[in-house]
Order: structure tokens, then sequence, then C-alpha cells
């Protein structure tokens, strides 16, 4: 990570978007938003870039944003954006306002790599889902070719306008990591040997090929192991990661520090997830469980200092709340003399409506972190994510701090908050 | 508030500690607890000084602390840990341990400002409470002097050790602000004259005058006006107050930063809580629940930066409940594109066990800031209280930095935590 | 109440429904479901009509009812039922579906009796309100005979259909009981006078005087007061009421007589009720307020057996929530042995989601009744209120199977569950 | 089921009660609780049998228990209460009185059948738990006759009184059931072969076999299987069962009735427990837990009557909560319109407090049924019990109006409640 300019070249006036996973909620809902902000129809509630503490950075105005994407299933953003009309989370007239721009949109996603084993697979349904499922069994150098091929596509049909990759499709299965990820070198032999990887890492590598900036803002593996980060460094990218925060694990990483520093003793922290949308169905499937598991899992054993901490967390899939996420969490802990108390809350919140906004967040950021000629994972994002690329606290608050000591660089004569 | 040096004055060897309340229910549990820790029967659960980010520091040892203070009510020590006992807040075996050291601080306690309209204030009950009611009675002079002999008295008992006084005495009634109460000639003026300022006031003009530093750990006005801040600076005191933040408003103030750093708005904030021990009682009253609740009121609206803020503070009496308070608060916010989302938390602590330790850490934080030469308000103890003396932010993340921030600067070559 | 025979006449062809505040959030949602209903476009969830419990009974078909009523505010349904769109209460294409029927009852809805006294009250805003409010300061013979020629016109309209009347207005303020309302001779006597009591009680008069049948669904005194029920038996018309039990008073009185049932001894019982319609602005009103806090807080004292019990029902105003009511309660209560233990519930509901289909269940079966010759107050009818009207057990159940002892009473043959 | 007769023979002077898990939680709670009844220590709350609608009944007084037992683990009654003292269970002052009796039931309990495959079975640290290991290893005629070796033996040691078994020992593993299991005399000639059933079947066995009737608190086969319920009839004996309903599922059983009787559909529920005593740490084997679930799951299908319901039962090992059972149930759930609505609870219980009085009520009312000379499942006592033997329905309510009814068959001339 290179100390960034204190001065930044201008805004783009076009960006590319490029969504994995490019019609499923979180994609849904970022369509539907941008549409509303660039009319100017829609409060920034929910956009951190758009707070007093970042709105004066040089950002990406709204209107140059261009989305599109890969996706593995057949349908449609205006059929997607329907679905979370019914679901009260999504407003109808802004849904239907947006209607072209998702129709533009749409027609720029193409067939992602899809995995025969994802829970639900089931046969092609037409010649999208066939494409994707002949990506989904190439080779793995064939497969970075095709999504190269995608990307600079795109980035060509913007007139050669920089491109980013965003990660928001659903969580992969959970695999055992193997030594060759952590190593470039070893990292490109398997692929030459024609050892697939899981598809996140692919898109990643692809992305960085292609010199795209990367997000990961799914539990996947992405960016994450050794290979890719110093293929982003090699490549002179910048990527985010992974797995945005958006609820329970918000929560965690507010309150964990709070009982540490009154030094009070967590005897046992359970969380109870429940959700309904396509994230909970995948997730009802044991492998794909155990990489989001693990990602919310670690955060507090380290705010709180305690390696031996009890605490367990539980992700039902329950059809009915769809989008709605509700987790209801219950601390155990003991004060001064034995005194046994708790604390327990319960976090009702739409999974898109909480994500869509820091996929825009993010974008924007990681664009001017490009800009401003940084490398490598982007640690100052780190409020944003609950497995943060580059390690560091998981205490929310002093990851907020980060970004608004970024930001204080960035454009040294502004005022960026006081926290 | 003058810069601290570097180097701190070694600790005394014996400090006084002057409880007003001192046979209340945190009275009880800081006697009960210190006894278990000087005797090591304890782990340091809930103590802030003794975490790692602060035990380097020259702080005074538990051993050094005699405990004394003023009552308005008989009874004993004893007595009252054995109600803690009953109410599963004490451990019988401490209590029991802890006897000899809770018959000598009772006859330490002396009589004090018995204000007659207090609720539930029934005639005096045997010679001790006439004393209380009688001195309560005198022209505010006398009563200083009263107060102050008391003071001079022990600590000529304790060989001239320091004394620090503490207010832990059930919330006052409210009174309407008074223009003299804030510039010390006026204030001084107005006792000339004979005119009662509230209790806590006269207090901790007493400790001032006789050289002794004073924490408000209750919402009653104490040294908070403008003549008793003077009046600290002209004597060359430190204090620190106002209203020990150990429950609900801890929660707030740490999340309620939370939905700021994420844009969320908040569109109302609605806290009920039920207690049932000796404040409940007191709070029942609507003049002293005034207090309370403007004390708890005020952090939300500056943390969310929303002057128009809808929310709504409930203080209720539930006798069964004991000490252990309980609090629910539901929290009703919006995200991106209007989405209208919730949370609830239900908090379940011991009044007692959580005060007790907070006061502990404050005589020992406060007597090192006297022994370093600092002069007046304390800000860095900010993160103790509801309504921080010296005003500052309610950010409790923040405001946990602060007090880093100063332990760095009195023990320089020591590490203290890395938040 | 006479036995009614075990023979029903047939149900009339049609039933006029005057709605005492028609285009409130409750009529709103009554007008548009009754239109999916005939549509067959919902299925029949939240009506207990329509349960298997009691769908053999001859009631009286969706398709037979005609809406109409009083209203004291402008507006229109149409206008009333795009608002619960935005609160996400009615589905967008149930109301659009709606449209003409809503209009149509719109056309019917004539001006009420505007209490100009009434919270949030402000000059009429055109002819309709200023009729409203020359109908409320009339003497109370004129008033009567004002809403008895509404009453009559409407069944004249339909050919001489019966009319039922139901109450769905906002709470009236609290106000001492008179003695003369308690014998019709003396009320008779004081409406002569000039003497204007509720206007609850007047429409309640009306309506006997008229012939029609009436449901009280609001905490306003009604039929409830002696003098009215002597009148409706002099009139040989059926009443119910009063007080909807929709939401934390269903919960209490289901739950109250667990406790009993295992000897549990109850504590304290805390209510706290958030909502943000139309009804929670009044009853941020005192006199409001007063009204139905006293409606909730008896049940509870009845079902656990203890007069003394420490129960609290607040009830605030939180505009955002709207019509989505919200209530925490906490309950504490002893175990064997003195354990302490608790049980707190969160509900959160639709006030007209909840409200509109029991007044639809209670037309129909007040019409039953009605037409089966029953006389004075529907006792079997008091699980679906706070206050039943008649007296007996607050039990949920208990009065849940009065219920379906008289259906079965009704259709001797049928089945009707088998609780 | 024979009819009882109207008159009851006079209740025994001394009563044995034979507890299998003799030094468990419950057990523990039994003799404490027992022994300050007698004493009458305490106020009768939380026994069934001692409210307003039973106590007319001819019961066995508290004075005629005698406890005795089975225990496979070593240990002291003494030192299992000084743990729930610990724990904040059972007061300190009240074991401190019943310490002789503690002693002397102590003195009564034998080795049972130990499994060793059970869940953190060690080797056995004593002869006593040697001995268990060795009848758990014996053919299972041979361990039938050793434990009605001890119930008659206990049975002459006191003068030939009546002999009553009850089971709360901790939950067996779950077995796949087996067809001779539902025949008497399939399943006498397994036992025949040397097949052993589950242990708990072997103790329901035994105690019928020597003339004892059983009760089954725990969600163990007991006495459920059809070849012991025609063994009960044959030998004349009463039982019922099983697993006594505490909580959640008491709540589950209270309100879902609730929701059907208002034609709510509810379209989830959840349901979180969280336990810590050794009945949570069986528990947290999945053999064990799936005995548990199946019996927690079925009750909602029933009263709900949806048999495609979406449902879920959590049961998670929490240490730090000990005895303090947790529960957190989330129902979403339809009204009227498409409205989706929610209810949340938390209940919050000390297991042992809720299970100890409901065995003191069973012991003394299947010792009335015995006594009338009723024979086979008591189903008149469903309400004790999340699966009643004898089917029925698990509407708390209905049960508990099964009990007042039986109540007034067994003593006509009084007055059992009027629910």
């Amino acid at each position: 990570m290179t100390t960034p300019p204190a001065a930044s070249p201008p805004a783009p006036q076009t960006l590319g978007v490029w969504l994995v996973g490019a019609r499923g909620s979180i994609a849904t809902a970022v369509a539907v938003g941008l549409g509303a902000l660039v009319r100017g129809r829609v409060p920034p509630v929910g956009l951190v870039s758009e707070s007093a503490a970042l709105r004066q950075l040089p950002l990406v105005p709204w209107s140059a944003l261009v989305l599109a994407g890969n996706e593995v299933r057949s349908g449609s953003l205006r059929a997607a954006a329907s679905e979370l009309v019914a679901a009260h989370i999504l407003p109808a007239e802004l849904v239907a306002d947006a209607g072209p721009e998702l129709d533009a949109a749409d027609a720029r996603v193409r067939p992602g790599l899809a995995v025969s084993a994802a829970p639900g697979a089931a046969e092609p349904r037409d010649a999208f889902e066939a494409e994707a499922r002949r990506l989904g069994s190439l080779p793995p150098r064939d497969q970075i070719a095709a999504i190269r091929a995608q990307l600079e596509a795109f980035r060509a049909s913007l007139g050669g306008a920089p491109v980013l990759v965003v990660n928001v499709a659903s969580t992969e299965a959970w695999r055992e990591a193997r030594a060759e990820w952590s190593d470039l070198a070893a990292f490109e032999a398997s692929l030459d040997r024609g050892e697939r990887p899981p598809a996140s890492m692919l898109y990643a590598y692809a992305a960085f090929a292609s010199g795209c900036a990367h997000v990961n803002f799914t539990p996947s593996l992405g960016s994450t192991p050794g290979a890719l980060r110093a293929f982003a460094r090699a490549k002179g990218r910048v990527h985010a990661g992974s797995d945005g925060k958006t609820g329970e694990t918000l929560l965690k990483t507010t309150l964990g520090p709070m009982f540490a520093a009154r030094a009070l003793k967590v005897l046992a922290w359970q969380g109870y997830n429940m959700l309904g949308n396509r994230d909970g169905e995948v997730l009802a499937d044991p492998a794909h469980k155990r990489v989001k598991v693990e990602s919310k899992d670690e955060a507090l054993r380290q705010l709180l200092g305690d390696p031996g901490l009890h605490s367990h967390v539980a992700i039902d899939y329950v059809p009915s709340l769809g989008d709605w996420k509700t987790a209801m969490d219950y601390v155990h802990f003991e004060g001064f003399l034995g005194a046994r108390m708790s604390l327990s809350f319960t976090w009702h919140g739409s999974d898109s409506a909480l994500a869509a906004p820091l996929v825009l967040d993010l974008v924007r950021l990681a664009e001017l972190s490009q800009r401003r000629g940084e490398v490598g994972e982007l640690v100052h994002l780190a409020s944003f994510f609950k497995s943060p690329l580059g390690g560091g606290t998981h205490d929310f608050a002093a990851q907020y701090r980060l970004l608004l000591a970024w930001a204080a660089k960035c454009a040294p004569g502004e005022s960026h908050g006081t926290r």
C-alpha cells in the first residue's frame, strides 16, 4: 500500500461497474437506487459517501456509473425489481421510473461461470443458462479468458473508460484452503494444470488481469488468497473485501468493543439469523453456510480478547421473510463481583436496502483510490466488511476512523467529521 | 485544565473516600467489592482501571482506600449488604468476609443534609436521622461548615491523607437553574443571604473548600454549575461528573454513532427503563424523574445530528425488580430508498454491580489526576458519565479514546491498548 | 338475553353497514377488504367468521354488505386507501381494483357530530366539515334526530334492508361517569334538558331508536352505560362491544390464564405500546389516553386474581410507525421457592389489518343474532373485545369457547371445532 | 381408562417417591422444595395442586412423601443443592434447613442403569458408579430384576406403603422405534432374547411389574411404547407422561391456539432454546437432541392445523446459563389482505424451579388416580406434558380444562375454578 498523493486526478466521466451476480437482490437494488440517485428522487440516506464526513471528496458522480455484469440464471432486472416491490423493499414508483435503465443494464449482462453442484441448480432453462453452464465446465484458463473478453468488450463499449468489478453473487460452497492459492506462481501453475479454484477467485483474477479494481462484497474467497493479493499488486490494482458488514456483524463489532472497554466479561454470545432470500436458500446448504459462519464468528474473539469465548452463529432459512433479515442475539455477561447480566437485541432489516448503498459507496471509494494511484488492499475500507482484506481491528468505530483519516489525506483542506 | 506533567508523584499510602450516600446500594457494593479486591478474592471484572489499557498507570492500590461518608437514613452497611445478597446482587460469602470492614466503615458514617420534602421522607426514626434533619434545615453557610468539619475530621483521622468526595446519593428533585449558580461571586452572595441551593452543590462546595477532589456519579447538579466549576479551579481541585453511564445510555452512546457512521436515519428512539431499587422509588416522583430524563435524552440528539429527533425516555418503578434494571429500547430507522427497519434491545443488569466498579475506577483515576497537578473538569473521564462535565462528544468510543490518550500521556513508555 | 331459536331465518340479500368514522384507517381497510372478498381476490385469512368453526353458520354473504357512515373530516376513501398503500398496509392492486366501490361508499358518507375540542381540531376546511361542526354543536335531541334521519335515509335507499351501526371512530376524551347515564329515564330527561353526553352514546341511541343493531369497536362509552343497555332491550336490538381486542390485550388475555393455571405469581406486567396513526395522535392527549389505559388494565387483575397486581400500560405516539403498532411487554414472575423469572414479548402488527376483519366478522355475527331474535348484549362475542359488554371472563380461550358454544346452538347439526 | 368412582379412599400416611435421576437438578429442587413445604417455609407458588381449583381434592399431604431413587453418578444431594444455590436457583436458607432430609434421601439412592455410551461418560470414579456401570451392562431381564429389587426393598422399608416411580433423568439417545416395542408379547420375547431397549423402558417395566404407578417427566420413551401401555393396563397401574411442559412449549401451546382462533396464518415459527445445565450438555449430543426436538415440534403443526408449517427448534448448550433456560421465539404471521406481522418472545426461567413443582403435583395427582382405581394413561394430566400419553389436543387451555373436569368428578360437591 503506497501512500496516496495529496492531490487527486479528476473523476472520470464514465465508470463501468461490472457486477458478478448482476440480477440478484443486491444488484437489483443497486440498479434501481442508482437510477433514483441520478434523477435526484431520493435523499442520500444510507450512503456513507454522501455523509458530511466524505462528501467533500472528489468522488465519481452517480451519473457516471454504467452497470453491467455476469449472471448464471436467466431472468431480468425488471422482474427482480418487481419481486422487491412486492416484498416491500423497493418503492413501486422508483422501480417504474427506472424501467428503461434496468432494461439497458440487463442487455449488458453476460453468462457467468455456473457451478453445476450449487444448491438448487437445475437443468439449464434456456440458451443463456446453457452458456453459463458451459463456461462453468471449462478449464480455468479458458474461464479467465471468457471473463476477460466480457470485461474488455464492456470497457470498449464505454470508450475505454475504467471498469470496476464487484462480486455480489451468492456465497460459494466452502472449500478447504489449498497451499497453492497462497502463492502467485503456484497458483498460476495450478491453473495451467487445469485445477479449478472457486469461481470467485477466477473473477478476481480476470479483473486484475484486465486492469480492473475489484471489490468482494461476499464471503467467498475472491481476492483474499495470497496469490490474488500478489497479483493485484503486480498489476497495480486496488481491491477491497470481503463480506459486506450490513447487519448483525455491524452490531457485534460496535457492541463488542463496549464490553471490552468496560472490562465486562462476555460469557456467551449467541446469534440467531433468519433470512428468506436467495442468499438464505444457498446458506441452508451446510457447505455454503460454513463460509459465512466462519466469517461472522471471528470478529468477536478478537474484539473481546478471548480466544475461548463461547459463541454461536446460526443462519436459518425462513422463506416467508424474503429479503427481510432478522437477527436475534443474546449476550450473557459477567460484571463486578460475579453478577450475571444480559443484553439481547433484535435487528430487523432489509438485506438489499442495507447492502446496495454500501456497494455504491465502495464503487466510488475504490475508484478514487485507484485513480489516486493506491495499490493493493484498501485497508481504510475495513468498516464496510466482516472480514477486512489486510486484517486489522474488527472494531467498527476504529475502522470508521481509518476511513475518516484517509479522507482527510485525500482532501486535506476539508473538514471530515470530528469523531 | 493544565497539561499534566509526564511524571507522576508516587501514590499515597492512604486515600480517604468520602461517599455522599454512604449506605445506599452503590456504596454498599463499593464497600463489599473493595474488601474482596483487597483480599484478592475476585477477578477484576468490570473494573476499567484494571484493564490492560490502564493497569500500567501508577494508580493508588486498593489497599490504600478507606471508606467513610454521609447518610441521611439510619441503618448499617451490613444490613444493606444482606439485602443485596437476597436480591442475588452480592455473593453471600464475599459479604460474610467483609463484615468487619463494613462495620468499620459504618462507624465512619456521619449524618448528611436530609431534605424533608424528599419522596418517602418520614419522621426521623432515631438520633442519627434527627441530626440529619437538623443539618438539612440549617442555613447553607452552616451546612457547608458542618460538612467541612466532617471531612476534615476524617482527614485528620487518616493522618492528613488526601480525601476524595464521591456523590452516590439518590437523585435530587429537579429545580429550575438560577442565574446566581453560574457565577462564583453571585453564588457566594446567595449563600450569604441564606438561600439554599440543592444539597449536592453544597457537598461539592465543601469538598473543594476543604481541598478535596469531587466526583458526581449522580444526575444531581453537584459541581456542574459554573460557580462550582470556578470554585474548583480557584482551589486547584479536579472534579468529574455527572451521572454514571452504566446501562441504557451506555448502549445509546455506543449504537447512536453506528447509525450516524452508516448514514442511517433514526426516525424514533423509544427507551423504556424499569427499576425497583431506592433510585427507582425516588424517580417515581416526577420532579426527580425530570432530572434523569433530561440527562438521558440529550446525547442522542447530538450523536445523530438531529435536533428534531423523535425520542422518548420512560423510567418506571417496578418494585419486584429491585436492583435489576431492565431497559427495553426500540429504534425505528430508515435506510436506502426509504426502507423502514428496526433495532430493539433489552438490557438486564444489576445497577449496583455496574456502578460500583466505575466508582472505584473514578476514585483511582481522579486521585491520580489530582496528584499530577491537573485542575478543573476531568474531560478525559467523559466515558464514565451521561452528562460529562466539560461537555464534548457523547460518543462512547470517542470518549474512551480520550481516556486512552490521557493514559498514554501519564505513562509514556507503556502500552495502553491499540484502539 | 333470550335463548335464540334453533332455526335461523334466511340471510338478507342486502345489509347496510353504517360506520361511525367512515374514512378512518379501519373503515378504509374494511372497504378495500370487502371489495377483495366479494371478488374472491383474497384468502379469508384473519376472518374468524370464515374459519372452520363458524363457516357453517347461515351468515350474510359478503356480497350483501353495503357500506356508508358518518365522518367529521373531509377527504375520500381513495385518498385514505392510498395512504395505507404507502404505509405497506394495503396491497396497491387491491386498492386499484376497489376504486369504484370506494367512490360509491364515499358518496354515502354523511357529516357526523364533530367535537370542537378534539385534539388537532382545526377550523372547518369546507362545507362538509362545517356541517359536521354545526351538528356537533346542536342540542342532543337534535343531534339524535339528525343521525336518525341519516340512518333512515340510508335504509330507504336500500329498499328497507336492515342496517347495522358500527363505531370505528377515534377514541373520545375520557369523562367522569354521570349517574343519569345508568338509568334510561334519567338519561332521557338529561337529553331533554339539553345535556350532551359523549357523541358515541348519541350514535348508539340513534341506532337503537331507528331499529339498528350496534357494535362499538372503540373504547368510547357507546352503548355501555346502563341507560343505553336498557334502551337496546326496550327496542329489541342486539349490541356488542367494546374496544376491539386486536393486539397487546389479545396476548395479555391469552398469556394471563397460563400463569394462573400454573400457579405462577406475576410480580409485574409492564406494557409499552407504540403507535403512529390517527389513533395514536388522539391517544397522545391525556384525556383520550385515560379511556384506553383503563380498558387495557383491568383484564389482567381479573385473570391473575390479584387486585394489587403491579401493572403499567403506556401508549406512546411514534409518528414514524404509522399504522404499525408495536407493543413490548415485560412480565416479571415468581415460581417455586421464590425463583424470579421473566417473559417479554414484542408484537408488531398493522392495526388496520388486525381490526378490519374483526369488524367484518362482527357485522355478520351481530346480524345473525338480530335476525334470530336475540336481544341485548351479545356476550358470546366477548372474545372480540377488550371490555366485553355483559362482563364475564377476560380469558381469551374461555371467551372463544362461548362463541363456539353459541355457534353450536345456531347450527346444531354441524361441527364447530373441538376446542 | 375406567371411570373413577365418585368417592376416593383416604390418602396414605406414607408415599414412596422413587426418582430415576435422583441427584439431578430437578430431583434436588424437588427434595429441597418438599422440605420447605413440609415445614411451611414457602408459599405454594408454582404448585398446581395447591391452586384454588385443585386444593379441595383429597391429595396426599406433603409430609407423607419419602424420596429415594436411582442415580448413575456419584455425588450427594447436598452438593447438588449447593450448586443450585450458587446459580441463584435455590435460596441458601432453604437448603441449609433441608440438610438432614437431603442426607436421608441420599442414603436411599441406589445405582441405576449406566449407559457407557452416554455423552460425557467417563470411567467409573468409585464403587457406586462401577455398580451402575455393571448394572448397565447386564442382560435386560437381570436389569429389571435389579430395579425391582430396589423398588421392593424401598417399599418394604416404608412398611409396604405405595411407591410411585418418576423419571427425571437426562434425555436418552434417540433410537429408531422397533416393531417389538409396540406389542407386549413381542417385547417380552425380545427381553428374553437379551435385546436391551432404552433404559427408560426398563424402569417403567420394573415399576409396573412391582405394582408402582409411573410418571415420565422426560422425553425418553419410558412407558410410551404400546408394549408398556399394555403392561400398565395388565397390572392395573396408572401412568403419565411424557416430557414436562415447563417453558417454551408451554408458551407455544398457549399462543398457537390464539393464532388459530383468530384465523391468522402462521408463516414461520422459529424457536431458539439456550440452556446450560446437565440437560443442555446431554442435548448438545445430536442423538439426544433429536428426541427433544421431535417432541417440541409436533404440537404446533397440530394446533395450527398446518402440516406444512415452517418451524424450527434449536436447542443450544450455553454453559454460563446453567439452569437458567432462555428461549427466544420468532413468529412470523400473515393477517387480512396479506399483511405480514410478527410476535417474538423471550422466556427466561429456571428449569428446575419450573419442573420441580410439576413433579410434586404429578406425584400427588397420579397417586390419587391410582388410589381411586383408575388404570392406564392419565389423559387428564395432558397439560403437564409436551407429548401427552394418550394423545389428544396440545392446546394448553383445553388440556387444563380436562384437569378441572377430572377434579370436579373427584370431589363433586366442591368448587374447582370456573374456566
